[in-house]
């Protein structure tokens, strides 16, 4: 069976671009399949992109091409690149900072830059502005068929060079039992709030405990938003529907959300590091 | 062919929560399909969870795999189970009141608590709140792929113990020509509002027929909000743009709109029992 | 392998109408392959459905039958049919302007009003309200299978009485280097404006290249909502971010946005002819 392609891409859903991606790899391949990873990255944010790559890519079989399209830069140089990960999944993407998060989290065995004299979907070469249709599906569905091989990508470049976005691996520092670090992010529909600590080192540094009420304090830029004690439970329905609770997510890092309520939403939470917060 | 699965969750498409249960799929098993019923149920709503199933259910082949996660109490003692329906499909769901609908219209023919020791995704034990991907997904895969069969999931438990919503099938009284009841469910995108009373019964214990004006009242809390003529129709193209119309609905319950407009919008309707209606 | 059948309405995402309707389609052969154009064409705009129809139609292989459900005559006498187009392509469709554009740029081969004797999906027939699931999606499916060729899809009628929206093919006028028109479309989530003139025109009619700043004033009913001068360039990274942009389109017309931004919604644009544009 084909390696199966998975998309991201900031386009929303509620026009062709996407239908008109994936028509072009039913054109190289009828027998590849494509599958969706989210079309809603917020419009041109590279740092969600790589966020959610990471946070998919474990879970599908080796081999998996992912595409990945925010791409702010699109027909200018930035370059256009396959990365083949050290756990053998491959992804597609402009190479402006889309790869940081897997770059920290998985490694790049090698990148090549899409070489568009021989990866272009043939009668585009006037268009400029959509190289997720005319490059991206294009040289993705190549690969997966077989009719190109990695190297059939195009020339091979340092893995030295992937551009990366360095707050994305900034995490929180424990001292004395006080956890100090920002929101990592927010995310709908349950508007929990991401915070920038690994749960293996909110339980064994800092020495938190399912059970235990905690202190927590948000701030942005120095004004208190949020000011309160807060159960750290295995998950939302251990604390009374509209209470605040602390938990471990599903990718391993510590959220505070509301059992049925929006954190984010009723307290006006952003993500980055204006968003600041000490627990003890 | 192996069974197709077909997922319901509340949590919309804007991250990668679905894609990474599709990705565990896919592990399990590459051959096995998965199609998308809805990922916008409205958060918490475990009542319209129920009721898209039900409307959805029907129109898939027999032996179909259902996988609904509407889940306020993931992690908690709530059961997670496998319903085997009278006609035959399967239904994959935390056991929290998501099954009423289908109890009612269809039946089930037994119910299996899904054992966590054999049917969990290998390596995510630590994790309480993500069960649709880590529980569901991997539970369902393994049921269509045919590596476990039905009493592979878990041990069978008494189908009078599933947990049933009441309201859910509480209908509109018929007196002297008059119904009296109460917006069933509200819809997007067309704003159309249904009515908890059957379209036969309209017909033929109210005496109604296509071509009459019948006189309608919507109240909330003794408030009347909507008292009007309304034309009961075939369908909305029968009345002119911007009129109000009654009509039997594709679930063959009489819903009330406006041709190419949004009653719900027009007259702030909401579902619910407080929402009653009469007509005559 | 079969065609696939590509779906587009303006049915949402948010209940279960999709997955109704591609349940439809397994139960006729579980073979036939559906894929999504998108389900958020705005609710009843058939101009929009048109449009997108053929801004993907191109790029799938051809044989594929697209199915369109934009429909708000649905139940009264308009008529319900497929066109084979001049590529080979199939659109599946009530007729009511969703042809337009494929009429103008493609071509039609011949049309045929589906028979609802022959292909309606069995029990539905007492509802006049979801021929997106009750006859388009059976008949759709029943041809991506084989089962009825095109000749059983129900009696020819002649090309001529398709129904067109004349206001879809009205361009822009090119005089002495002054280009007027209108807003054509809109789209988001980028939020550009399409103009309704070509990217070919623009340069060899009106003379304009790359580089340049071109004076552009856009009007709602004679009252001037922006006027500055804005570079054509090749994509949006060519101008600082937050700046205006002309730029050639995906599909070849001229559009105008904000690197980063969202021209849409800073000057409140919206498509059609009462907003006009000026360019020199």
């Amino acid at each position: 069976m084909k390696p199966s392609i998975v998309w991201q891409t900031d386009f929303g859903l509620k026009w062709g671009a996407v239908a008109s991606m994936r028509g072009v790899c039913k054109q190289v391949d009828p027998e590849v399949e494509c599958f969706d990873l989210t079309h809603e990255i917020p419009q041109y944010n590279i740092l969600a992109g790589s966020r959610e790559l990471l946070y998919v890519e474990p879970f599908w079989p080796k081999g998996t091409i992912f595409v990945s399209v925010v791409d702010p830069g699109v027909g200018t140089s930035r370059r256009a690149c396959v990365a083949l990960l050290k756990d053998g999944n491959y992804v597609v993407t402009p190479d402006n900072g889309t790869l940081t998060h897997v770059v920290h989290e998985v490694g790049i065995q090698a990148v090549r830059e899409i070489d568009e004299t021989k990866n272009r979907y043939p009668g585009t070469e006037g268009i400029s502005v959509f190289h997720g249709r005319d490059l991206f599906a294009y040289t993705a569905a190549r690969l997966a068929s077989g009719i190109i091989d990695f190297a059939g990508v195009g020339p091979e470049y340092p893995v030295e060079e992937v551009v990366l976005l360095p707050e994305a691996y900034e995490m929180a520092t424990i001292e004395n039992g006080v956890v100090s670090g920002f929101v990592s992010s927010v995310s709908d529909p349950f508007g929990s709030i991401a915070l920038n600590v690994e749960s293996d080192r909110f339980k064994e540094e800092a020495g938190f405990a399912y059970g235990q009420k905690l202190h927590v304090v948000l701030q942005k830029k120095g004004e208190t938003y949020f000011d309160d004690f807060v159960a750290y439970e295995k998950s939302f329905g251990f604390v009374p529907v509209g209470d605040a609770i602390l938990f471990d997510s599903s990718s391993n890092v510590i959220e505070l959300g509301i059992n049925q309520g929006n954190f984010k939403e009723t307290f006006h939470v952003c993500e980055g590091k204006t968003y600041t917060f000490r627990i003890q």
